[in-house]
């Protein structure tokens, strides 16, 4: 087993190969990762096995065990989302521009690798050849620290990812495993400031948490997402109601689901019953104001400050009616967590201030929340969802995952 | 005077009538603060006077005096700094991209403002006014912490500017000075998370390394430059010479001028001669590895890792006779800082393998490091340089001081 500086060595040594190999070379071994996979699925799903009846042994709930558990069918998506990655433009060497100064020099600005990059993430071992598959893509070795319920999984995966690698003469040390799952050693790879460009947490609210706080390397915060729908006086009630019960309901656990309804009091009354019928099949709770009470009776619970600034993660909203946009808007930008804000409107300029007002990653006027996704945005891959201002906000792709240079050529200039 | 958490507070309220603003109101905030500048240099001198008072009295080095001290033409020089940002072109409000995706939904990058801006600072008074409208112009609110070798002169500079933002109905909190000098308040501003979008320090490596570590709200590293000149076999030693004096002696004490001389060994006695000569007239002290005191004899002092490792920010370099270009890039890889390296070279491909392989926000052939610098890339202006690769790398103009978000139009779309 590696020690974490040994593997940060190690990362830091391969990343020069990596940063020069080019598109065929990295596309080669990223379809011998995918072969590899599959055909070792037997040993992966053996590994994966143990990880399952360690995690029935501690009392992991069924939802858990199923984010953790690979299977043939699985194991082929996993291998085909390398192919895909392969697929994608090498985001590396492109010249965003470059120009001649008076002093006759000749700048260019060159996107190249971020060099070595960490991904803290739970227990889904799909994450640990998703991750790496992007990283060396984009010409940078990765440090993946996966979860412990996940660890025999995620060991057997990055151990086929690295042989594959060798086999093709490319370098193993591309993609690294930290072995030891305490959190003494997340804490450590949040502090290994010189050997790691970028650490990139993939998980709850918790995990995030963490990194934000103790993380002195550079990081990007990914992905809680405390999502508003918001129903304006002029909004077309049933399309309101289509976007809200897609953006609750079809898939209330991820981040770019809705966890909050706001209705503007023109249209409480008719809104809210439809609302009501429309999360009914679902089951959905709802937390609402005294107004939202008084409209949908004793089937709604009292909502609380606490809840207008939950991620519920489930088939549960919290609901408020507001007098005006600009309550909408103020609510929205106490409460929300920067990641996806939907207005209903019929009203021209309704919308325009509520996109230009809303402060988040992706605000949509009349289309559900359920869009903010690398591969709906037409980025072929997703590494997460940046809900901060700094490098990448929102779905993050390739390009997310790179750096630029100044490339100056100059014959003998001085200042 | 305002408490940390009164000024966060306000900034946050400010920053969404900043963003809103046009153009032409923001461009009228810039030129009514140069003209109150102007008009009010007595009592800014009056106030600089107290603080160089207790600079002398506390023992000030002559050099941070110099830097302390404003006469007339240096605020008629800050007072220019302000017109420039106001004729600059406005960042704000393009949007990079805007495509229609299959299910017809328009999706756009667009550019929008950071919000609230915190610049840690040390005793440079200008820099209280050129980061006000550098961040103002990119339509964000600031918050400002300056040394408190600078107090009087940075509350007289800021009372102006909010002064000057009031009179023109534009919002004074959108440049907020942090009165509360102590180390305290600078660690209370680090972990202002939620209220603080970005975190740059400018000054030196001590007050950068505080920040990184300390820090858990997003920061952009800037600053400290360990650069290096390589001269290699192929090289015109009479550019090489003239490169490197430029670099080492036009102005040691910033950041991008040159700190380490690495010589290819085919050259190296005809060179380092040269390049002693040329460094003499300066006094600059060589720290050098065995060859070259072989070579330059008894003038030189030895060189140790430590050395090679340095920012001198004065009239002293390191220098080490190198094997190969492959030991010139190792070397600066290991030592350097992520600044601006450069390789004074006639060779083709060593030029590129410099270029391509030195990990460095800019990689010069043949001139000189001192040109990373806003104004020399064409920027306008610059708030520092960045040595990360999150974000922003190399010097940062208004752009590097922006975000952006995902903008979406539909009719009803869901998933």
């Amino acid at each position: 087993m590696r020690d974490l500086m040994q593997i940060a060595a190690d990362a830091n040594k391969a990343k020069r190969t990596v940063a020069k190999l080019g598109t065929n070379d990295k596309n080669r071994g990223l379809l011998a990762i995918a072969d590899a996979l599959e055909a070792h699925a037997d040993e992966i799903i053996a590994a994966n096995q143990t990880d399952i009846e360690a995690g029935r042994a501690s009392g992991l709930s069924e939802g858990l065990i199923d984010r953790l558990m690979l299977d043939k069918p699985r194991i082929k998506g996993i291998a085909e989302g390398c192919r895909q990655v392969a697929a994608l433009p090498d985001p590396i060497g492109e010249t965003l521009w470059m120009r001649r100064t008076p002093s006759g020099l000749e700048i260019g600005q060159k996107r190249v690798p971020m060099g070595v990059i960490g991904i803290i993430y739970e227990a889904r071992p799909n994450v640990t050849v998703d991750a790496a598959a992007l990283c060396f893509k984009a010409g940078s070795a990765c440090i993946l620290r996966g979860g412990k319920e996940a660890f025999h999984s995620s060991l057997c995966l990055t151990g086929l990812m690295r042989a594959a690698l060798a086999a093709e003469g490319l370098p193993e040390n591309a993609i690294n495993l930290v072995e030891d799952t305490t959190r003494e050693s997340a804490n450590r790879m949040m502090r290994l400031n010189g050997s790691l460009d970028v650490l990139i947490p993939r998980g709850g609210a918790g995990l995030i948490q963490s990194v934000v706080q103790n993380a002195t390397v550079p990081v990007i915060e990914t992905g809680t997402g405390n999502c508003h729908v918001y129903v304006d006086a002029s909004a077309d009630l049933e399309m309101a109601k289509s976007i809200l019960v897609n953006a609750k309901c079809q898939r209330p656990s991820v981040c770019n689901a809705a966890e909050s309804l706001l209705v503007h009091r023109d249209v409480a009354e008719a809104f809210l019953p439809m609302a009501a019928a429309g999360l009914a099949p679902s089951g959905v709770k709802i937390h609402g104001c005294p107004r939202t009470m008084e409209i949908l009776g004793e089937a709604v619970l009292p909502a609380t400050d606490e809840d207008y600034g939950r991620e519920y993660l489930g088939f549960e909203i919290s609901c408020k009616v507001v007098d005006s946009l600009d309550e909408a808007i103020d609510h929205i930008n106490r409460f929300n967590t920067g990641h996806s804000e939907c207005i209903v409107t019929r009203d021209y300029a309704s919308s325009q201030r509520f996109l230009d007002e809303v402060d988040a990653a992706a605000v949509y006027a009349n289309a559900s929340t359920r869009f903010t996704d690398g591969f709906e945005f037409g980025f072929g891959a997703e590494i997460g969802i940046s809900t901060q201002k700094l490098h990448a906000r929102g779905p993050m792709g390739l390009t997310a995952l790179t750096s630029t240079k100044f490339v100056v050529y100059g014959n003998g200039q001085v200042r």
